[in-house]
C-alpha cells in the first residue's frame, strides 16, 4: 500500500480528468505536491474520435483509458471516483456527492461541457447528444435498430421515416457522424437485408449558420460541404430546428425554390443525433455563485489572463469550462476555442502557476497556440488548415483524411489503442466493414 | 436489395444464433432452402471468452459478431432480430414479441441457455451470472466499482466486504472468474490506489460438489484446485450457499478444523458472481406443452436419436436446449455434454437430418465426437484432457495454457479478432495489463 499525503506538503485538488485535467495533473509529476484527480467516471475519453464508438467503428476501451492507469506511476496523484456538487472557496473544500469532502491549497477545476439544447431540454430524449461512452452506446443502439426495425417493417411511410437519420449542427462532430451514416447505409451494410435496401437511407445534415465547418476558412467550409454531398448527406443550410417529437422533427428554412423567405417543413424520422450545442458543465454556475465569477451564456467561468478567478488565486478553470483569452504580447487578447489542444494547453499552463505561486513567483497569462484545426467527414475526406510560419497550409481530400487519421492516432493514448485504432482503420478501409456493431441487451431483458 | 423467397423452397426458421443455430444455417449454405434465423440479440457470441469481457480483458466486440455479417455471404438466409414468444407445431409457425408470425416447414430450435438459481431467483440481482453482454458490463461495473469504493470507505469492516468477492459454482466459468479476479486484485491494480491494497482482496470459490471442474477426470480437477490456491484464491468445496443478501451470503460448509459435520458460515462481499446452475431457455417447456415433449429437470427437451421430436419430425432442437443422447454403432447411448462443441456437432446434425427429410431420406441418429475437454484457470495455468486414437493425453500448467489460448483464438469467429485478442492476451501476459477497464456511465446520469 503505498500512500503519498505528506503534511506540509501543498495539496492540489483537480477536478475532471478530460484533456485539461489529465495533462495538470502530469504537469505536476516531479513538484513536491499532493495531487487528488476526482472525476466522475474510472476513463479519461479521447473524444474527438468519440463518434468513432457511436458508429461502431471503435470499440469502447480503444478510446478509454482507466484513469488510476494513466497515473500509476505517478506516486503524487490520488485518483478518486467521484461527483462534485459543491465547491467551498472560505473553507476551502470540494463536496463529493458521497459525502466526502477534499481539502484544498489549490483547485483546478476541469470539468468540461455537456450538451445544450438551447432551453429545450425534454428535446434529450428524442436526440441524445455525444458526450460520454454512454451516450456514444446509446447512439450505437439507435442507428443499428433503425436499419433492424426497417427490416420488418410492413408500412412503407413508417419504413421510410425509420430509414431516415437526422443530424443536428455542423461542426466537426455533426459532420463527422453524417458523413459516417452515409458510408454506413450505403456501403457497410450492402447486402446484408433482405426486405429493405439500407442503400436507400437518407441522412440529413441540419445547420442553423449559412455554413458547414464554421471554425474553419470559407474554402475548406465548401470543400466540405461538397465532399459530404458527394458521400450522399443531404446537407440543410439556414435550417433552424422548432420541435422534436418521437416520429420526427419541425425545421425552418429557405425555401428551396431560391424564392424569398422560409418555410417550415416536417421531417418523419426516429433516429434523432444532436450535435448543436455545447454548454458547460453545471459546476461552471456554482463556482460562479460561490467565488462571484462571471460565467457567460454557455456557463462557461471567465478567468483571468492566467486563468485563475477574479480574487481567488487559489482556484483556476481551465478547458471547456473556462471562457479564456490568449494574450499574446503586443497583440489583442483572442478567445481560446474550445478545442482539445486548447484544454490540455491550459490544463499545462494553469499547473505552471500553480507552480509559481507556490514557489512565490508571478504568474504569467496564457497563451494558446493554434496549430491548426481539422476536421475528417468521411472514407477518403477531410479538412486541414495548418498555421506554418509562411502562413496557412490548406488542403482536403484523401492527403487530409490521411493527415488527420494519423494524427488522432498519434494524440491517442497508449501503444496498444494505437495498433489496435490503425488496424481497425486498416480494416475498415479495405472490407468497408465496421467491427463494433455490437448492441448489448438491455439487463434482465436480455437474459430470458 | 436481395430477396431469396421463392415460392415452392422449404422455409427452415432456426432459432437463435448461437453456436447450434450458427452452425445449422451454415451447413445449409448450398441448399435449396429459404432459412430464417431469428435471434433477440443483433450478435452472435463467443461464449467461452464471455469472461474476459467481465473481467476487463477483452471488449465486446472481440467476442461479438453482428449475425447479419455472418450471413452477408449466405444468400438464402434471411436474418431477423426478434424475441420468439410461442412456437406452434400445428400451424406451423413461431410467434415474435412484436406479432410477426414465421412459417415454417422445418424448424430448429437452439435457443440456449439461462442461468438458475435453483429457485431462489431473488438471489439474480445481487449474484449477477454470465452468459449475455450486458451481463459481462455488469459484473466488470460491479468489480471496478468495489475497489473503487473500497478505496472512499473509511470503516475497516465495510473496506474487508468490498474487498471480498465470492464466485459460485466451480465449472469452468467459475473457475476462470475466480483465477482472473485473484489476478486483477494481485497484479492489475497493482500500485494504483493508494489507501488500499488491491492484493489483500480475498477471492472465494464456493462449491457445492467435492472437487472443482467436475466434468474433468479427477487428477485434473486436484491440478486445477492447486493452481487455484497458487494464484490466491480461497476454495471452499463441499459448500452450499443457503442465503444471498445485499451484504454477503451464508455458506453451509464442513468444519475446517476437520471435525464431524458441518457449520453455517457468514461471509461479508458486496460482489457474489453466480457460475452455478444452468437452465434451459424459457422456450423448452413452452415446446414441450405445445409438443408433448418430455422436459428434463433443467428444462431440456428431450429429443430422438435424430434430434428430433416425438411426433414432430419437422421440429428439432439442438445445443443447451436438449437433452440428446450420443449413439455409437455398437455402444450404450450416451448424454451429449452441455460444451460448445456439443452445440456445434448438434446444430450441423440437425440441418443435414432435415436436409436428408427433404430429399425423402432416412434420417441419422446423433453421433457426439468427444475430442477433448480444457479450462484455464489464470496467467499460465489450465487443464486439458484430450482424446487420442492412442487414449487420453492429460496436462496442466503452462503448456495447458498455450494450447487452451491457440485453441480459442483459433475458433473465435474472424480473423480481425483473432489477432486482437491474441495482441490483447499478449500484451496482458507481459504487462499484467487489462485493457478494457471502462465502465460507461449510465445514461442521463453522466451527463451533468
Amino acid at each position: 500500500m503505498s500512500t503519498t499525503t505528506s503534511p506540509g506538503r501543498p495539496r492540489i485538488v483537480i477536478i475532471g480528468c478530460g484533456f485539461g485535467g489529465l495533462e495538470a495533473a502530469r504537469k505536476l509529476q516531479s513538484a513536491e505536491v499532493d495531487v487528488t484527480v476526482v472525476d466522475k467516471t474510472n476513463h479519461h475519453l479521447f473524444q474527438p474520435l468519440l463518434y468513432q464508438v457511436a458508429t461502431a467503428g471503435l470499440a469502447a476501451p480503444s478510446i478509454a483509458a482507466p484513469v488510476r492507469l494513466l497515473f500509476r506511476r505517478q506516486p503524487n496523484v490520488t485518483t478518486l471516483l467521484g461527483e462534485v456538487t459543491q465547491i467551498d472557496p472560505a473553507a476551502h473544500e470540494v463536496h463529493l456527492a458521497d459525502g466526502t469532502r477534499l481539502a484544498w491549497d489549490h483547485l483546478i477545476v476541469a470539468a468540461g461541457a455537456t450538451h445544450s439544447y438551447f432551453g429545450n431540454d425534454g428535446w434529450a430524449r428524442m436526440a441524445p447528444g455525444l458526450k460520454t461512452l454512454a451516450d456514444a452506446f446509446e447512439i450505437r443502439r439507435r442507428v443499428l435498430m433503425s436499419f433492424e426495425a426497417a427490416e420488418v417493417e410492413p408500412d412503407p411511410v413508417r419504413r421510410r421515416a425509420l430509414l431516415t437519420f437526422a443530424v443536428i449542427g455542423a461542426g466537426p462532430t455533426g459532420v463527422e457522424m453524417a458523413g459516417t451514416l452515409a458510408e454506413i447505409a450505403r456501403h457497410t451494410l450492402e447486402g446484408e437485408f433482405r426486405r429493405i435496401d439500407p442503400g436507400s437511407a437518407e441522412v440529413l445534415l441540419i445547420e442553423g449558420g449559412a455554413r458547414v465547418l464554421q471554425a474553419m476558412p470559407e474554402s475548406l467550409s465548401q470543400r466540405a460541404l461538397e465532399q459530404l454531398q458527394k458521400l450522399g448527406v443531404q446537407v440543410r443550410l439556414n435550417a433552424r430546428v422548432t420541435s422534436i417529437d418521437e416520429k420526427g422533427l419541425q425545421v425552418e428554412s429557405p425555401f428551396s425554390d431560391g424564392g424569398a423567405g422560409t418555410g417550415s417543413h416536417r421531417i418523419d424520422c426516429h433516429c434523432v443525433i444532436w450535435a448543436a450545442g455545447v454548454a458547460a458543465s453545471p459546476l461552471g454556475r456554482l463556482l460562479g455563485a460561490a467565488t462571484g465569477a462571471e460565467t457567460d451564456r454557455a456557463g462557461r467561468v471567465k478567468v483571468l489572463p492566467d486563468l485563475s478567478l477574479p480574487g481567488h488565486p487559489d482556484i483556476s478553470v481551465v478547458g471547456d469550462l473556462a471562457a479564456a483569452m490568449s494574450h499574446r504580447p503586443g497583440k489583442e487578447p483572442k478567445p481560446v476555442p474550445g478545442v482539445s489542444p486548447g484544454a490540455k494547453q491550459m490544463g499545462r499552463a494553469a499547473a505552471a502557476n500553480v507552480l509559481r505561486r507556490i514557489a512565490g513567483k508571478k504568474t504569467v497569462p496564457f497563451r494558446y497556440r493554434d496549430y491548426g484545426n481539422l476536421a475528417t467527414i468521411g472514407r477518403n475526406s477531410a479538412v486541414v488548415d495548418l498555421g506554418t510560419p509562411f502562413g496557412p497550409l490548406r488542403f482536403s481530400g484523401r492527403l487530409a483524411w490521411l493527415f488527420w487519421l494519423f494524427a488522432h492516432a498519434y494524440f491517442l493514448i497508449g501503444f496498444r489503442n494505437r495498433i489496435v485504432v490503425l488496424m481497425d482503420w486498416a480494416s475498415a478501409y479495405w472490407s468497408f466493414q465496421r467491427h463494433a456493431r455490437v448492441v448489448a441487451e438491455v439487463r434482465g431483458k436480455g437474459e430470458s
